[in-house]
């Protein structure tokens, strides 16, 4: 691998020192002259008629500025990221699907006048039927959600490659059983807060959002002013794991508010609404059959999935499609049948969830042990057997061009013990290996790039201009660090403007996991541009040619005599003296020959290119109180070549902590008749620091052909794959299938019951 | 010349609407999270010892969160905007030089506890001896303010062109006699107000400024942090006119505070504080002879001019240096000396006045006409044979490439009447005309040039990112109107981040009359960029050449085939789709061969080009009461080519206002042994909007051949010219020599009683 001076390093991030100050401004923090804060009324009823609404005595209290309702002002519009389903209209005049939905808001001088005014709104319901169960609702006769969707069928995925039915007529082995799993929340430290300015120049806003120029689109089709007026400002987010990836209700209802009031209006929820109101994570209910040769090839997968997608579509196929095509990069397997239906419910509507989804991922990698124990195989070897390579074409038609797959299997064997434990450990012990897949920089239309301008201060500084935005993950530092890299500059003399509508130009945002290849890949084109000017004046200084140059240590030197130098401060200033102005651009978009469809027999190239990973854990089980202990996890992830190996490190920890520990063991929205019963953070199973175990981290470097320095994304396989890998191990410990996740006691305990009862896999 | 769309329309400015709705945001209206207000200890005394200070009853109020004095806090340093004189040290330790100047500070929770906690500071003062006018400040004996400025010589400009002893020997005629005006305001809408963000990332700051680039430098050594962490933010601003060029004491007060509190810190001053304790414009003394042959060919200048700076440098030789540049790019005399005496005396420091100094201007053009007198010439027909013209190198070495002069005194004299007028009114009433150029795009050293990005946006919207700043005169219109001229779209297309330091590239400020010339260049250049790049995408949409397009009503069409075209939208969206963004950017600088050094024999080119104007006014003088009456005012401008026809008038009419209304009848300070006693806009004698007359404005078009769209600037022209007129007028009704200024009834009164008493010019 080549050799860089920042690129490969482990490197402080940028805003670390502001956060760790407390300077870093979240959006609940801002203030604005003259600002409203605005409350929300919302539906106590999972589905209902709106008869009427009485908003009288809210807009006779002193201090209320706008009181709207979906009769006198709401857009006739129902957005989405997406335009795959449109069916969500913010408050509904007709009916409400879910509690918690928004039915009127105030904008007041304080909160506390804002929250008298919403308790002073009287609305008449008509209570409706409602269903609340996915395997329930889509059966005839369930209550309707939207009278248009019969069996409440939201989406429905259609793929079929290869021979199905054929090729599981001729495998060895067929294996056929289900894992389910409740939804889960995103539980980002910061709850949802929006703050709008509407005025004769647009709109002014600031949210924590993933994607700033994918959310101005939608937000301009809902509020009916151009895109360019739409100004999402950079402010701090607190997480975002796939929940702030779409317009909210709060950004269109601020600004409503604003424009009908004059003045800007905050609004900051509370941490049940950021439970109840805005997305959450689906359900999933997966029934597979898998067939094998008695060498252990994976001739054959035949899915069917059922999602539980709460009132609205949100996101809609994306969340029931990217599990399996995480699966169909992961493993060469040509025979593809999957049915992926996203089913409305009357529950708060669920979003993005692209890096995993547990109870599909489990089931997929439980089975392949099956098999491996059926067959005799050490199931590391069947995944070898398996898995992906460079070059391999898909069956969904997906290329791949980098894959560091066996390394990082055969490095996390290396550190777990893998050839010393599986099989060997005492009773109630097990470890378990699952691998995953996770795509990197797929098309999303004309958003789907990134550009960035960078240009140089009279100092010898450069700033950077670019749309990146940074959800927590460290997006910020990685751009800074691309374009010191490329320009030979130490980070503290490299500034950045990121993330603002109005400012930046294009950028595809936190989705696609292509920050890094897309965004990082714009500003190191911006930032040759850039070097190639410096260059060009550098070489007249220093009475050489422009290509004898290369730049680092914040200086220019002549490439084979380091002694004939110039530094870039120097540089700068002799271009500002002779009339030049040193300006980079450059763009980056994914590199995709033959898109693929989303719904119908979806088949093509997907991503850019994709990244691999290997999860390894050991647990203990307790068979008497079913509770799992984590042993110690290992984590390999071929990142491409790693821009900052401090991030991609933190970012596999977080992966594996999320994946393994959050979702394997612990989490799980409850409902009582479409009430959310845990949205808070008592109620609501967490992990502490307690229940994290020793963790390894391995970081495979593969050369990215189109990555940036060949990077590509820094830890998504883990979160693929860790709660697959505690699950193989659980069953290893208790030699049984698991199937219903999160694995808590009391899951562990039914299902050691319900094994001793039934079979749930046949062999033939 | 040529015909545009936009260009040479009347267009209404961009920032109306948020003026007109009270959306625009000025300093003082600016709120950040967790905010202090700042207030500032002044000196009581014109020039005293400082023995001690004491903050301890101060530090103690309850509420106070920061106390900074020289000793312990200053920074010992002395910033200016320009190198020349280095004397300013924020928060002496040793002494005050004047009434207001900064002895302390305090930051606290709210304005009413900071003012507490400063009248809580005790200060011990040694008074000293102090020196408040000019002509007494430069004898021998008189008190020293700075103890390394004998006779209290600031700066001395020595100018020595040709032969003058000999011109004079030669002469056919020799005049002689002075002028005297006292200081004016700036008299700015808007109170000086910052608020100053000190943290770890840097410097955020805003407060109205000319020129955001231009002040991060002297902000970053004061502060001691790099140039690139000093962010400038955009901000409307309420009128500079020169009054906000430099770094003002109390944007390193409220950053220092800030730092100190570790909370932002906002300052706005009172309209008293603006008045005292911010620049203010210079008295002037203009001591004059003039040579001039039989025929009207005036051959020689000789100039003494004692200027009264106030206690410190600020800009230096600016303000001594620009009158005697307009004179002689206004008329080709080949023998010129000037002597410039930039004087200190226990007043408010004086800044930057670059437009004119009535004192000067209105000496030479009173003297001008008594020599058309003597040789029975028309004033007019004197002016046109000594007056520049295109090709003339000047005697001091300016080059002029484009004139309208002779158009500017031709037009103005037709609508004014003058051949009708002159010599024809009856007793007491007087018609006059002064002549002026003003100098545009002068080098600025490394932050002389001007830079611009601009992106498209999805919607087929450009936005331009330019340090351009907005004073009030339309700047951001301006430079929207030269890139939706060269883009081919409606202005309401196009968008702007400006005056931002952190975003945006480097730009010279609404410095040296230059916004147009360089910044609208700059932005002329980025939108060249961009369209040529849009050109290529559209050329394969039309299967046509790129040369073979052009740019118009958001279409691009083939020029000799309009029915074949395509809609800029549609085009930027064919980019998008094939992976292309549109990214322009360029930049202009100040278009110089041979630089002119400032203070010793300056001698070489000053600026890029000139502009050139002509006013005439018509008075009635009471010679009972003294009182002027001007019946009207003829401004003729060569503006180059007009970019905003309607912005240019504007400005015409607000420069006629402003140089022969405020200026020449109303405007000076008042002084009490060093206390400014008019220092609001009660006692300070204003002219209101009664006082206006009918403004004839006359917009000559010249194509400047550097100029974006040939333009040059707006009015500064009548700024240097119609004081002058006026006094030309008032001469003209009442027969004597004007000599003092403004011309005030009880001037007038004494004038006449004075001229009646001595002759104050000589004839040979």
């Amino acid at each position: 691998m080549p050799e860089y001076v920042l690129v490969g390093k482990k490197i402080p991030r940028t805003d670390s020192l502001e956060k760790v100050r407390g300077e870093a401004k979240f959006t609940a923090d801002l203030v604005l002259p003259g600002m409203l804060y605005g409350k929300v009324l919302r539906s106590p009823y999972p589905q209902a008629r709106i008869l009427s609404i009485d908003t009288s005595k809210a807009e006779k209290l002193l201090g209320v500025r706008a009181v709207i309702t979906g009769k006198k002002d709401a857009i006739p519009y129902a957005w989405g990221v997406l335009p795959y389903v449109r069916d969500y209209q913010l408050f509904p005049i007709d009916k409400v699907r879910y509690i918690g939905q928004e039915v009127a808001a105030v904008a007041a001088v304080d909160e506390d006048i804002a929250q008298e005014a919403v308790d002073l709104i009287h609305v008449d319901y008509e209570i409706l039927p409602a269903v609340f169960d996915a395997e329930e609702a889509i059966k005839e006769g369930a209550p309707l959600i939207h009278d248009d969707k019969p069996n409440n069928i939201c989406v429905h995925v259609k793929v079929n490659e290869g021979d199905v039915d054929r090729a599981l007529a001729e495998a060895d082995i067929i294996l056929e059983g289900s894992v389910k799993g409740p939804g889960e929340s995103y539980c980002q430290g910061e709850p949802y807060a929006v703050l709008a300015d509407f005025n004769s120049s647009g709109l002014d806003i600031w949210c924590p959002n993933a994607g700033p120029h994918l959310k101005a689109r939608p937000l301009s089709s809902a509020l009916g002013i151009p895109t360019s007026m739409v100004k999402l400002h950079r402010v701090y987010i607190g997480g975002a794991f796939g929940g702030r990836s779409e317009v909210s209700p709060a950004d269109v209802i601020a600004s409503l508010l604003s424009r009908k009031a004059g003045r800007p209006v905050k609004i900051v929820y509370t941490r049940e609404e950021n439970r109840n109101c805005i997305r959450q994570r689906v359900g999933w209910v997966t029934n597979l059959k898998m067939g094998f040769k008695k060498d252990g090839t994976w001739t054959v997968g035949d899915f069917r999935c059922i999602v539980d997608g709460g009132a609205h579509a949100s996101v809609g196929p994306i969340a029931v499609s990217v599990p399996y095509m995480e699966m169909d990069t992961t493993y060469n397997i040509k025979n593809l049948r999957y049915d992926g239906y996203r089913i409305y419910t009357n529950k708060t509507p669920c979003g993005m969830h692209p890096e995993q989804n547990r109870a599909f991922h489990i089931a997929v990698e439980t089975y392949l042990d099956k098999a491996a124990d059926i067959l005799s195989i050490d199931p590391m070897e069947l995944r070898l057997k398996n898995g992906a390579y460079s070059g391999l074409v898909t069956a969904t038609g997906a290329k791949i061009t980098s894959c560091g797959l066996v390394e990082c299997v055969q490095k996390a064997a290396e550190m777990a013990g893998w050839k010393e434990k599986r099989g060997k450990l005492p009773a109630g012990r097990g470890i378990g290996m699952a691998c995953g897949s996770e795509m990197v920089g797929f098309p999303m239309g004309i958003r789907g790039g990134s550009s960035a301008f960078i240009k140089f201060n009279e100092d010898g500084d450069a700033t950077i201009i670019s749309g990146v935005v940074d959800n927590g993950q460290g997006n910020e530092s990685m751009v800074m660090q691309i374009a010191a890299e490329e320009l030979g500059l130490s980070i503290s003399n490299v500034h950045l403007v990121s993330a603002d509508t109005y400012i930046c130009p294009l950028d595809q945002g936190a989705y696609s996991q292509a920050a890094t290849l897309i965004s990082g890949g714009a500003v190191k084109e911006a930032a040759a541009d850039a070097k190639r000017q410096l260059f060009d004046v550098a070489a007249k200084m220093l009475d050489t040619k422009p290509e004898e140059l290369e730049a680092s240590d914040g200086n220019i030197y002549v490439r084979n005599n380091h002694k004939k130098s110039q530094s870039i401060r120097r540089v700068i200033l002799n271009a500002l003296s002779n009339n030049i102005t040193i300006m980079g651009r450059g763009y980056r978009w994914p590199n995709i020959d033959n898109e693929r469809e989303w719904v119908n027999n979806p088949h093509g190239q997907f991503a850019t290119t994709y990244t691999y990973g290997c999860s390894i854990a050991e647990v203990e089980v307790d068979q008497e109180t079913g509770k799992v202990k984590v042993i110690r996890m290992i984590a390999a992830h071929d990142c491409g070549y790693p821009i900052n190996v401090m991030a991609v490190e933190q970012q596999i920890e977080g992966a594996a902590f999320g994946s393994g520990i959050c979702s394997g063991l612990f989490e799980k929205t409850l409902w009582d008749n479409g009430q959310n019963i845990n949205a808070n953070n008592l109620d609501y199973w967490f992990p502490t620091a307690l229940d994290v175990p020793n963790i390894g981290t391995i970081i495979v470097s593969t050369d990215d052909p189109y990555g940036p320095f060949g990077a590509k994304e820094g830890s998504l396989t883990i979160r693929v794959s860790m709660s697959a890998a505690i699950a193989c191990a659980v069953n290893n410990a208790i030699g049984k299938m698991v199937t219903k996740v999160p694995l808590t006691p009391e899951v562990i305990l039914e299902i050691i019951e319900k094994e001793k009862s039934k079979g749930d896999s046949e062999v033939r």
